[in-house]
């Protein structure tokens, strides 16, 4: 077997065998077959297709790559939560704690932020001390201590999925259902889980752009989770707004912790308890929604939810003194309103450009290896049918360069629109997949 | 401008402005563009195809990655000759004399043999003493002093295309249209030729397996040609049997050499003729076909043309010795005829399976830092209709080793077919187009 003979049965339409994605792969992972061969593999793979089968064992053979994480000292069901990303998308932060309460493990692995689509590692990494790189064991130890941790990806674990992002990042080979099926479900799949719930969103701040997009990635995340005996399902969700009023990191912590202590926006707490609801029934926790939900959020009100984000917080590494005074978080010099133009309602919260501004105030990345500022980014983000006065402050920025809010401040100029007509709040949920 | 934006929009059929490929091509050639992102562009080529224009500028591109053969100093029309290659096919050891004797120059630079294709390198370097490596000046001064000369490719001439062939050769994008014709034509347009005749073979023994496909490779190289400024015409031609009588590199010499006399096979002859009317046409120097065709039939006959590649070889470092007496030539130690197992008339006379037959003997590579053995190969080929009495050698193994002779002989009882009825001798050459 030669590369190139896959390669052009791949070209040519045909369906690899599961020995031929699986030889590819190993050989891929050791260097054995080179990346030139393998971007000429993922462009094969982007215009020609691959069917479930083939999804599932490419999946299978990128999990197979590295170690698997060894949780079976964990006794309770495992259930994660896998989101494709957005503006202002925090869920994870008061979601894993919140199922944690109820007796559900939820050992979680995270990414950082690339391009206007924040990460959770990064917000969590506000926190002063907060650690993400914990080896296996320590995540572990964490989960099985009180029911949850939040981690980074390690060196080990898929290290195909690793390698080949690299360079579809660079080849022109993203945006392929089959590939970003198989990244995605790799890596959650090595996490050791029973069960996985999937945030598929679309809309101007989301990788998929149109709602059949989305529905497409999402039947497919879950055909392949089915073949791979795990308990699945997928909602599909906005992203033509920002999720709850704020973007950036610290930021984003700030309204974690309120809506933790129950006192977040209604879109942030709605989606994060429907997401908890999912995570009980995949556990086998209840069969029973409307009772799951009334119960998850007496955990958001009743002080529970937030306490078990303290106490995972603090397993670790974070200083609870910026956890109960949120004021310690990173901080930035300079706060600007942007005053609505005129009176009206909000027809329009550019997911994109806010996200962008936020991506030029310093949030996010561009490349992998850039930093990010803690501190910048926006709060007080005006939503969809939100009335506002002539002056009222359509967003906040937070910057600490002059020059850079000056560049963010006219994207957000795009951003908004306001009609002078009442409008229909926008959807949360579309879908549920399964 | 960043590689994968190309790459993107040629991903999504869309058609490349000439400053993008001029820019991805030299960002190739400098290695700021990597291989596995030409590899990836090249899947996106082979699968969405290229326009006409676009092809004409990736040729044009790649063509000026290196140096140009600086042919100014020839007065006389330049013309030359490409084949795509088949099994026996050592038109150009008699063409480019032949053409010369006319007073017109045929500055050749060739390929080496890969896979069941042999190359005309090979087969010249069969002869004592005769160089392929000459620089350009030394080149120059051949053609000037003689009309022709026939060379290897050196690093500095189309060096993209160097690169881009090796990384074609394992990523599964070698049989593409546009690819292929960049290739060939871009250092044949380096060599500073007014006019170019091509040889596009189609069949069992050839890289294009039908004749639609020999059409379209035609078409896109003929259309270049044109766009470029340049006398073009090419031949579809059989590759369903050998041309000749002997494929290997020394038994092709000597075929060669009996050509040049007047005394060779009549397809061999007929097509060098064929191709040498056309170069004349090309070159300006005549109008009349059949007059061109009755004069180069003389100039075989009365050892002019023998006389011109004397020269020529002489000029290249060539022994006269070997050459005047072919006996002198690299012999087999094993000579094997392999008998017709019933009379009858030759139906088939399998290109790629005796192509195959010499690739095992040693006469060509599957590599290209191969060596080949240049005794060893076939003579004494029958062609297709043929009459054979029982007993009559159908073939003729040249063999260095005994155990390659059994594998050879193992593929040569599946390459003839003997009919009872008899049978109408295949075609030579199909269309021309220009």
């Amino acid at each position: 077997m030669l590369p190139q003979w896959v390669i052009e049965k791949k070209r040519d339409g045909g369906e690899l065998t599961d020995e031929e994605i699986r030889w590819f792969i190993k050989g891929f992972t050791t260097g054995e077959i080179a990346d030139y061969q393998m971007s000429a593999m993922a462009m094969a793979i982007y215009l020609k297709g691959m069917s479930p089968r083939e999804i599932a064992t490419l999946t299978d053979a990128m999990m197979r790559s590295g170690d698997l994480v060894d949780t079976s000292s964990i006794k309770t069901a495992k259930v994660d939560k896998h989101s494709t990303g957005g503006i202002g998308d925090k869920v994870s932060l008061p979601l894993a704690p919140l199922v944690a309460c109820c007796g559900v493990s939820v050992p979680m692995i995270s990414g950082r932020g690339l391009g206007i689509t924040g990460g959770t590692l990064d917000k969590l990494e506000s926190i002063p001390g907060y650690r993400t790189n914990l080896t296996d064991k320590e995540f572990v130890d964490v989960v099985r201590r009180c029911g949850c941790s939040i981690i980074g990806q390690t060196g080990q674990l898929a290290p195909a999925d690793k390698k080949l992002y690299a360079l579809r990042d660079v080849t022109g080979t993203v945006p392929s259902i089959p590939l970003i099926t198989a990244s995605i479900m790799s890596k959650k799949m090595a996490e050791g889980i029973d069960a996985l719930v999937l945030d598929v969103k679309w809309g101007k701040g989301a990788f998929m752009q149109t709602q059949k997009d989305a529905r497409a990635l999402a039947w497919s995340m879950v055909r392949v989770g089915k073949k791979m005996g795990k308990g699945i399902a997928a909602l599909i969700t906005d992203m033509n707004q920002p999720l709850g009023h704020t973007a950036g990191n610290a930021l984003e912590v700030v309204e974690s912790i309120e809506t933790l202590q129950g006192r977040g926006p209604k879109d942030l707490t709605d989606l994060t308890v429907a997401f908890a609801v999912e995570m009980l029934v995949l556990a086998k926790k209840t069969k029973n929604r409307v009772a799951a939900d009334k119960e998850l959020r007496e955990l958001l009100q009743n002080g529970k939810a937030f306490a078990k984000f303290r106490e995972m917080a603090k397993l670790q590494g974070a200083d609870l003194a910026a956890i109960d005074d949120p004021s310690r978080l990173p901080k930035a010099k300079i706060i600007r309103e942007v005053p609505a133009p005129k009176s009206g309602y909000i027809a329009k919260a550019d997911a994109e450009m806010i996200g962008r501004a936020c991506l030029i105030l310093g949030s996010g990345r561009t490349r992998t290896e850039q930093a990010v500022d803690f501190a910048v980014g926006a709060s007080g983000i005006r939503k969809v049918a939100d009335q506002v006065k002539k002056g009222q402050p359509l967003i906040v920025l937070h910057a600490n360069q002059e020059d850079k809010l000056t560049e963010a401040l006219k994207l957000i100029s795009k951003a908004f629109v306001i009609s002078s007509h009442r409008v229909k709040p926008g959807k949360l949920i579309y879908e549920r997949i399964s």
